[in-house]
């Protein structure tokens, strides 16, 4: 770790995306996610499992307001993962343990919107419902409907499984950014309240405890960071040090001893300085690794940041699919063992390739190398946007890589898999997620330092960095072709990340390549022009990979591609691509040559002369998948 | 359905095995598996999990008597498929509900192989626990110890879920086994006995039902052929017939009404003449199609017939492994839907070929087309045989078809797969059914009309057929070779199935061929000899089997071959066959020529030339398969 290298995102009000392909996006989430968001956690949507989240700060508020009158509340019990009208009291806490979560993805998205889009309406019913949260807040600062609705002295007492912390981290991360964008304190400084009792409740003196879902580690972080208080980083680097000590914490609060190493679930079966194989459930996993990396940064800590390597190096080499998607397995939500990539059996949750965009973004501010934004990028283009549908009224919560929607009904052990997007989830992780992560994508594009502008997406903004004003004008995504001008206040040197892809890459100022980024000196208003010559391509997947043996995926620049069963017929497998084809591109979508194997009239047979007629075969970018109903797609296909 | 086709097994009495490759399979049953199965149900085995087979039935003797004798006694209940030290009181039923099935399929082994190979001691030993098992019967007939343990009044309350008509069935087929070969009627009269109390029970004017696990449907037509008392017949006819009917009786028993279609597991999802697509649970699938044929060919009933054959087809088309195997998913251990037939997520169960085995005999017996012991031989040679150990000391339950043990241990979709043979298990169903077809290979080779001696299995063998004594020499499993020599006591024909997988084999008689058997014309002492002329090849899966395109399996003769990391080394997916290899045989494996890919550094790269260095690919008998310790294996190879 060379302090040198360090670099700081810009932050979004510094950053003005007008980028032709991500500008589309955005837009898609203002208009259309974040109103539907805010409709969903009020259960204003018809057919859609409700959230109960507004009504839970309703009912909590009530009982706020008694607690502090002194009056004898009703106790209801805290022993499940949902709470429902069969299996709760009418006025007891509903829906799901983490349900408060619902409204602070969608604060943290509203003030990631309002700040690139100002939006006065937006702004006043996002300051109406700070207002009911906050007046569900305990005196000593504790706020979780759960907890406040059914049994206030039972806080904290299963931290493993029932989600306060978790909800925290949210909260903090949306009252942070809601004051970023509208200078609104009042959820800010409730979070802080919360904070101060969870310092003074999670210490070596009391409960030597760490969630069951990790995020507080980054959000109190980013709470140190924008109130300069350092007790919140002492906490955030206090639950990252205990994690996974013995004895387990969880054995205490459960009360029963492990003999094994139990919590790889949770990342807490071993002390996180001692993981060096990304495992268990893996959006805790990601979250997990991000505040690792943030804490490494902050504290210098060697040992931690060498684990935090070791976890990306596990996850690029040997657990990401080729769309960024992470978390191969349904069972657990989780890593699966090296090299088990299934592809009918994914998994791969929008929501785990998102945490994972925010982990290679820590790591590449620690060290400049291209190997962390090329993994982002690979999620960004594919699995996540691949999450929501073109209209952004339809969301994919696993990302799979290959779908026969008769398997999917039919075969029990595809029962999780949906053959076209969903409206909303009872669950709902991947929708505010998607929303939260694309409204405040200028965070992923460009990091600087006293001497560096590290340009690491290539998305086109207007950016105000401390030494330079930059435009960049993108066509990035379609053409490979980037035109940046830099108007630095100081001679300064601007990094631009190589991608992968590149073969040929041309740039039109002189430059140094190390890890990846390329350096150019700069010392007045420059304008440099970027070439990175996309080429449709065959991949090939590591043949440790089964299942994707005689097999290759065509990607071309960011984007990996697939094949639909509404271009191409049905019985995708019958289809195998020419390992020399030609590709020609018509749209977004590419053209390539190939065979069609004729339909097999027996099961079984002697092998002869395998009949097959020659085929065009249309590939469409990876995310634009069940956009036209349900249907066979594969990414890989026979080569 | 025409009657002139109709034929009859030869009874065991009337055949003796001498076949060089059987034979040893046989005493291997004798001498290994008939008394470990022994010293499992008396619960003598360290370690395995306990059967409680012979303890229950001593529970049941005196609560039988304490019955007789008017003595109050305690109610425990039976709310659960397992009763275990932990759930249920010390004096209660232990096991699973169906643990006196244990005892029955054993005593079904040993009459079939006190008939080939009689053994006093043996005798002595399964008339004493005779003696036992009918000390535990009511007076009303009924005898099954779960419920007289338990709670006699509520016998026949849930036929579902309980196996009491499963266990009567084994007790029918045990019964019949052993009377056959000993002439002891002791518990053919008990059997006679509770099949009454059945009789009475379920009928169109008192309790309208069919159990959850079918058999009782062929082991009640058994008990009528051994006894002629037709009323048995019409009973197993009423099972079948009232099978499906709306409503559900097993609504009715739940007192539970059903919207949708939902018992398919069960195959009572519809009557059984309306079923053509083979679902649900595999063993009791074959086992009630068994049952169907069986009924159909005695009533001559068309419509029924007419639903066999779709459902025979539906599974030799559709559901069948190239090993024999049938019930592609472990979830219900079931049928999938058609065309999924999963290598690595296979379960083709043992029980389940074996059951396929009953049907096609069946079927063959109705009307004899090669087909049906096409079939017979596949699961016979291939996933039957794989289900034992060569030793004979341990077994598989499901037999796949591609096994990577690391995957087995870690990814939790593969819980259910051993990666080596299990001494035992607590659902004892697959060893002791692989003892009592194995013992009774007698009598699926050859079956007999007035007209004609059909040899299905080409087993060496001495055989007294009403008309004729045969002969058969057989060097069928190595060499597709044997000699015939039938010595007629009046003008005959002699059916001989030509397998489907023989080119150009000659046979040394004028012939006639007919939907698969060659037909000799025999009016004297003839010595027939036949030459299948096995050759190694390579087969095709339909590439409608998405997961088979692109690959092929080795297959001789009867056998299917696999490739073991023992021989080949690990990452078995990186071999290819040569599509015209020549194929050396080294003594019962073959040697062929392929290539191995280089192992590749990174997880994703642009795909170039194919680096792969020629090998020789050494394969092994699919059945043979795990004798050598943990390794992989996989049957499909890439060409």
């Amino acid at each position: 770790m060379n302090k040198k290298d360090f670099s700081k995102h810009i932050e979004l009000k510094n950053i003005k995306i007008t980028d032709p392909f991500w500008s589309k996006i955005l837009e898609l989430v203002r208009t259309e996610v974040i109103p539907y968001q805010y409709e969903a956690f009020h259960d204003n949507i018809e057919g859609a499992e409700k959230s109960y989240c507004i009504e839970n700060f309703k009912k909590a508020a009530i009982a706020a307001k008694e607690i502090r009158e002194g009056k004898k509340r009703p106790i209801y019990p805290i022993d499940k993962w949902q709470y429902t009208d069969e299996n709760s009291d009418k006025n007891a806490f509903h829906g799901f343990v983490f349900q408060d979560s619902d409204f602070y993805k969608w604060i943290e998205a509203v003030g990631f919107s309002l700040s690139n889009h100002p939006d006065e309406e937006l702004r006043k019913k996002a300051d109406e419902i700070i207002d009911l949260i906050c007046a569900a807040q305990l005196e000593n600062g504790y706020l979780n409907t759960c907890y406040i609705i059914n049994n206030p002295e039972a806080a904290f007492s299963n931290i493993r499984d029932y989600h306060e912390l978790y909800c925290f981290g949210h909260m903090v991360e949306g009252a942070i950014s809601y004051y970023n964008a509208t200078g609104n304190r009042k959820l800010l400084d409730a979070a802080c309240r919360y904070a101060d009792l969870i310092c003074k409740t999670f210490n070596k003196d009391n409960k030597k405890g760490y969630p069951g879902h990790e995020i507080i580690e980054m959000a109190l972080v980013k709470l140190y960071e924008i109130t300069g208080e350092k007790r919140y980083l002492d906490e955030a680097k206090y639950f990252v040090d205990e994690r996974g000590n013995r004895p387990y914490y969880f054995d205490i609060e459960r009360g029963r001893a492990t003999t094994k190493e139990d919590y790889f679930y949770y990342q807490a079966h071993r002390p996180v300085r001692q993981q060096r194989e990304a495992v268990g459930h893996a959006v805790r996993g990601v979250y997990l690794y991000s505040g690792m990396a943030d804490i490494a940064k902050i504290f210098g800590d060697e040992e931690l940041y060498s684990a935090c390597e070791s976890l990306f190096d596990n996850i690029e080499n040997k657990k990401l699919y080729i769309t960024g998607g992470i978390g191969a397995t349904v069972d657990g939500e989780a890593f699966s063992f090296n090299y088990d990539l299934p592809n009918d059996q994914a998994y791969a949750e929008t929501c785990a390739s998102i945490g994972l965009v925010f982990f290679a973004r820590r790591m590449a501010e620690i060290h400049p190398d291209s190997r962390y934004h090329n993994v982002a990028e690979r999620a960004l283009f594919n699995n996540i946007l691949s999450g929501m549908a073109e209209d952004g009224k339809s969301f994919f919560y696993s990302n799979l890589l290959e779908v026969d929607p008769e398997a999917c009904k039919k075969d029990s052990r595809k029962h999780y898999v949906s053959t076209v997007r969903q409206k909303w989830f009872g669950c709902a992780c991947c929708p505010p997620n998607l929303a939260r992560i694309i409204s405040s994508l200028g965070e992923y594009c460009v990091s600087q330092n006293d001497e560096t502008v590290f340009i690491h997406q290539y998305v086109g903004s207007k950016i105000k960095a401390d030494n330079a004003d930059i435009e960049i004008i993108s066509d990035y995504a379609e053409n490979g072709r980037v035109s940046i001008s830099v108007n630095p206040k100081k001679p300064i040197k601007l990094a631009l990340r190589i991608p992968e892809w590149s073969e040929g890459f041309s740039v039109s100022q002189p430059y140094e390549i190390k890890d990846g980024y390329a350096y150019i000196e700069i010392s007045e208003k420059t304008e440099i022009k970027l070439d990175f010559k996309p080429k449709a391509r065959l991949v090939k997947c590591s043949n440790r990979v089964r299942e994707n043996v005689g097999k290759a995926a065509v990607s071309r620049g960011p984007f990996v591609y697939c094949i639909e069963e509404v271009d191409n017929g049905n019985n995708l497998q019958m289809i195998r691509v020419k390992n020399d084809s030609v590709f020609v591109k018509d749209g977004e979508e590419i053209i390539a040559d190939g065979f069609r194997e004729k339909e097999d009239s027996s099961l079984y047979s002697t092998l002869k002369e395998i009949e097959e007629t020659p085929c065009k075969i249309r590939f469409i970018p990876y995310y634009r998948w069940a956009n036209r109903g349900e249907n066979e797609m594969t990414v890989y296909v026979r080569i």
